[in-house]
């Protein structure tokens, strides 16, 4: 008799994204004239760059001709592409090896799956709000208990609010896995070095493993601010970075990210290595690799054609994110992010909560937003614009959300 | 204090394919003017035919411009491929909806994350020898103890030799999931109705489930013989059908394949559609779909040129399998496999085991192919060999065994 995962009825309501899917469409069927404008979800829409673009028709005509022709990848990722993004690291200090790197089919899939390769007793920390894989893996793993009150049980929350410039403080208990993610999704902060170096210093001392999401890390704006956890001292000891060629290339769709898990690093129960060993049993035995296709997509980004390309990209999405905050700020919302990050987090006016915000939003303007509460309760009383959309209608979205929204 | 899964630590040895690897290194490394012959992994060499690289160009042509750039796909894949698959099911009479359809980047992933569904105190079955996947993804998750003899606790061997004619005999005791894979790899056996019709009954019975995997069922030849396991009346109560892109149109390096979850499938503890929706749910938490480009390429698979594209390379496949077959039969070796399946899975001679006598074709033939023994421990005397690979090294290979291995 097969019984199912029951952890899943834990999950405590539908994933945010498709919830408001759900809700966006019920608005168009009901207001058939109204063109409705997403700042919803984080999703890329320019095209990919010519330099970028020539690299996955490369990955493509390799296919068409027997003496190119490959067939298995191999599950870390094409060692050209690793060796690659290890030299990607150099102008930030930091020294990796291709061993240290593995090529995934995105930010998303790493970031639920790393929490696999952990005991089921770990005690997990996660900024709340957050990104919702980060909870939702560990609930469907069995680290949390129930959800009550709007939160699972057993979760250590770190609140990131105004009160604290949306960094955390340190954990007041001992907890093993701590998630951050810098520039932050979806406040828009970014953590500074002496930040960071908290929490690893936190990290070494109790031997946790931090998990540090630097998806967003190409738009950080400041050459002060941190692009990579493995700036901080000590580091390598204690944490693994993910990240994507997403938001950057325009591979949302297209599928490409790596990780960052150093043969240095260390727990309790295991060598050293230990944790780069079975990060790559999983991905050997789970997965078959990113497309080779994608792959060679991915090399031609990392090109400096394509670095100069990406910098436009980031240009332009770090443009709207200007529009949206200073818009936003006119019409009298308080204001964060946007400036080293491509989400503007707003506070939500008259005692609005972040879901009736959003139907607000959405009757008023017909502009779709991200409620902050669907990234845990801090996220309650906050809401999230995307930078990701196109120019003109971002500049539409932010003049109906004037017109319709002052407060 | 972060702790590991010790679970990964059951786990028998390297796994198989990076062990023969390994040895097969050694071998050119001490041997540098012998060109090795590869019949080991089952992977694809023929270029991709020209149908299906149209819809991969298609793919990425549509992203280099503003009106047809797509960004993040759906975790169940794309409307159109689901559709398409939906029908392509129609001339075995099987009757499926897009819903009961979710495409990924793969039947590995898929065969080893399905299980992640199920609780952790299910029983689970194996045919043995059996693709290493379905076994190392349930020790990862727990589902077994120790391993002991060459066999993990807890987990049911079915035997799978050739005094049953490579198809198991019915679990003894009560077992909640059932991996089945057939054609099969690795001993190239295939069921026929009654046969998959005695598991359907068993697992109607108990209420188990049963995993199908259906990666090779373009390479059945005899028409009698069932291509999914929906063609057995009950089925889609108590089963699940994974499936490939990968070796009929030499995707192994593309990535794409796809799951049957049908939305009637039951489970004592859920109610109908529970098992449809936990795996819709997973896959848009840990997933975000697959390739948008490469999801192109599978629609341009299901187009009728794709197809007759596809039955080409099948053929030539199935071609390279005759002449393994009876070149392995003039050598002296007893054979079974390789007329309904693209593998060869032959009885090592002299009392050698499976990795003595990879060894010996190693050196003696300079030919790697797999042992049998790293399918199981009923896969101990056997020794498997693929028929993917190109048509001029296959004869050589053949030609080589039967001049340096003749028993």
């Amino acid at each position: 008799m097969a019984t199912i995962n029951k952890n899943y009825s834990k999950l405590s309501a539908n994933y945010l994204f498709p919830e408001i899917a759900r809700r966006a469409a019920l608005f168009v069927e009901k207001n058939p004239s109204v063109e409705l404008l997403r700042l919803g979800i984080g999703d890329t829409t320019e095209p990919i760059p010519e330099p970028i673009i020539q690299g996955l028709r490369q990955g493509v005509e390799a296919l068409t001709k027997i003496e190119t022709y490959n067939g298995y990848n191999q599950g870390e990722g094409d060692i050209r592409l690793r060796a690659a993004l290890a030299s990607h690291y150099l102008p930030l200090g930091v020294k990796l090896t291709p061993d240290d790197i593995f090529v995934s089919d995105g930010a998303k899939s790493d970031a639920g799956n790393i929490q696999s390769i952990f005991g089921a007793q770990n005690v997990v920390a996660v900024q709340d709000p957050a990104y919702p894989v980060y909870v939702d893996s560990n609930v469907i793993a069995g680290r949390t208990g129930q959800f009550e009150e709007g939160r699972y049980q057993g979760l250590v929350y770190m609140p990131c609010l105004a009160q604290n410039n949306f960094f955390p403080h340190l954990p007041e208990q001992k907890v093993d896995l701590i998630y951050l993610c810098f520039p932050n999704n979806p406040t828009g902060a970014v953590a500074n070095k002496k930040q960071l170096k908290e929490f690893v210093d936190y990290a070494l001392k109790h031997r946790a493993v931090i998990i540090f999401d630097a998806a967003y890390a190409a738009f950080i704006n400041d050459p002060e601010l941190p692009r990579s956890i493995f700036e901080i001292e000590g580091a390598k000891k204690c944490a693994i970075e993910i990240n994507s060629f997403s938001k950057t290339a325009g591979f949302t769709g297209v599928r490409l990210g790596w990780s960052v898990v150093p043969v240095e690093l260390e727990v309790e129960d295991g060598p050293p290595g230990k944790i780069n060993q079975m990060w790559r049993r999983r991905q050997n035995t789970l997965f078959n690799g990113a497309s080779n296709i994608v792959q060679q997509g991915g090399l031609a980004v990392l090109s400096p054609q394509g670095q100069k390309a990406v910098t436009k990209l980031v240009e332009f999405y770090m443009g709207n994110a200007a529009i949206i905050r200073q818009g936003m700020i006119e019409a009298g919302f308080r204001v964060y992010g946007g400036d080293n990050a491509p989400y503007v987090w707003m506070e939500t006016p008259s005692q609005l909560d972040s879901w009736q915000f959003f139907d607000k939003m959405l009757e008023k303007a017909g502009v779709v937003g991200t409620p902050g509460s669907g990234f845990g309760p801090s996220g309650q009383g906050y809401f999230r614009l995307s930078a990701f959309g196109n120019r003109e209608n971002i500049q539409r979205a932010v003049k109906r959300i004037q017109d319709g929204l002052r407060f």
